[in-house]
């Protein structure tokens, strides 16, 4: 008896990941591909549309039927519709049908506000109507959950938190403006800081016992998880680490006061390191704010499967499955 | 024959302002009393009921029946059946019911977000589904509109933009954070800090053909809109107002990135100066702002009125018209 499923397709920068997703909750992950976006915006969309053909494949051969629906999470300004605009991919106004052989229907949904609906259906919002989702990754963009869903604002550029002033006379970040919180706190800033930290100290005071310290200055490629690990014993570490946690405390609290969110859901690789970020930084979230109590902090539960996660629910929301919220269940990683 | 009317009623900390609205958009507003908090949270309650009482026979009287509703914007924390929580008058969990005689519907809503409802239904926001309306008087908040309507957040404390950091290390704030725009940018803050600002002004650097200086000094009590006239021609006040603009530029600039919004709308008595504040403040918003244009400021065109509006439409949704938008005609204030 054939079984119906959805592709889900999580679109970034640089690679791309796959899944089937029965009605039932059953989901197959497939291994990832490069995005290949050297090759021109034009080869990015046909690169997608034969990776989705491919799954729809082998989900026709594994389920007995052709997916239901397609749901794609891209970066950029995008509609339910169209990818209005990407600067990473180079694309401006790719009709979804574009991404999606033989008149399947197909949702997009923005790459960060797809993985906050996931979070929201099947991870740390579970139940929860109002809140944000702020993965720390490479660098920093918010999903912002109003009333149940993911909010772009009038024209889908919202949830830029990331470039949100937090000491608005502060360093210069690479999109041009002075202090934004990316430039403090995303894993990028975290290794890039550090770096410059280290390259920069005398000699004399580096403290000899730590010899990661050497070994970081001659190789000048420390990343941000090994900051967060050499933090308890590295001064330069532990700076960087410090102001990392005060510029998230800053911006939380001005999220905070602005929009009473029930909780926050801090993901990607830096949400991972888990509490050793989120203890300090819940402390003085709640020093920052004196007439109201803090929302509680959460790590993130769906890691790098939100994005896909998320895909599948726009793709079952193409099928017309608008309400669908199954438990998941996994199956081991396959090929098409 | 009789005519369907609403009574309407803005409670602030100090005074109230009542009046009826027809279906048909007829305004009679009511000349406004003190709210008289000195007597307690009781006795407040009871003089927005014999207020309320006294507008609607004044109603009955004019229009040959009972309202049809009845809605009040009121500060602190509200649903629409319960003034959960408002500081500044003592309340704690007052129902709906307690400021409305004989059982006529009644919605409450929250008085900044009200404001907000009415710019956005009859004013600088007529036709866009996403703003921030912000009011800069005596203190500062905003009604974060979204999807058309006033958002609360959670639990209903949102739209505290007041106090967000936009110096994190600045000025102490009343609230007992720091760095907070209301320390600023509030009407308030501006007559506070120019007063500070020329009495520590070494009497060798003030311009002596100033003479407004000197009375300032003297009197040491300068509104905030002389503060803004004065702008021009005086150092002290000029700086002031200079730092107010910056703190509400950085404040908007992340609003901006945050919740991407159609449009910002300034009211208040500060926003009643008009270009004199919009003007620098787009421009500085515009620089703070990198990769994205800044949304168009606009002026609130409903002044003191809106809050009162604004409770005019709960009071249509009490009656079981959530629609209702006529086009508004103001009729001679009056007295019940």
């Amino acid at each position: 008896m054939p079984v119906s499923y959805v592709v889900a397709l999580d679109v970034g920068g640089t690679s791309m990941k796959g899944g089937l997703v029965t009605f039932a909750g059953e989901v197959t992950v497939f291994p990832g591909r490069d995005t290949g976006r050297e090759a021109g915006p034009d080869s990015v969309v046909a690169g997608i549309r034969t990776y989705v053909a491919e799954l729809a494949a082998a989900g026709s051969a594994t389920f007995g039927m052709a997916p239901s629906g397609v749901g794609l999470a891209v970066p950029g300004i995008v509609s339910e519709a169209v990818a209005l605009y990407a600067a990473n991919l180079g694309w401006r106004d790719v009709p979804v049908s574009s991404f999606v052989p033989n008149g399947i229907p197909a949702v997009l949904g923005h790459d960060v506000r797809t993985g906050g609906l996931a979070e929201s259906v099947f991870g740390a919002g579970r139940g929860v109507a109002d809140f944000l989702f702020l993965p720390l990754g490479t660098g920093i963009a918010g999903a912002v959950v109003v009333g149940g869903e993911p909010y772009g604002g009038a024209n889908g550029w919202g949830g830029e938190i990331g470039h949100t002033a937090v000491w608005p006379d502060g360093e210069k970040c690479a999109c041009g403006q002075r202090g934004c919180l990316e430039t403090y706190a995303s894993a990028g800033a975290l290794a890039r800081r550090y770096a410059a930290r280290i390259a920069t100290t005398p000699e004399q005071s580096v403290t000899l016992a730590e010899p990661n310290n050497a070994q970081a200055r001659s190789q000048g490629a420390v990343t941000a998880k090994e900051v967060v690990e050499r933090a308890a014993t590295d001064t330069a570490a532990a700076e960087v680490l410090n102001e990392a946690i005060d510029a998230l405390a800053i911006s939380l609290a001005s999220y905070t006061l602005l929009l009473d969110p029930s909780m926050i859901v801090i993901g990607g690789g830096l949400g991972e390191a888990g509490a050793v970020i989120l203890d300090p930084l819940a402390e003085r979230l709640a020093d920052r704010l004196s007439f109201r109590k803090p929302p509680p902090l959460r790590q993130a539960q769906l890691g790098v499967q939100a994005g896909m996660l998320g895909a599948a629910i726009l793709g079952w929301r193409a099928a017309g499955e608008s309400s669908w919220r199954p438990d998941l269940r996994a199956t081991p990683t396959r090929s098409p």
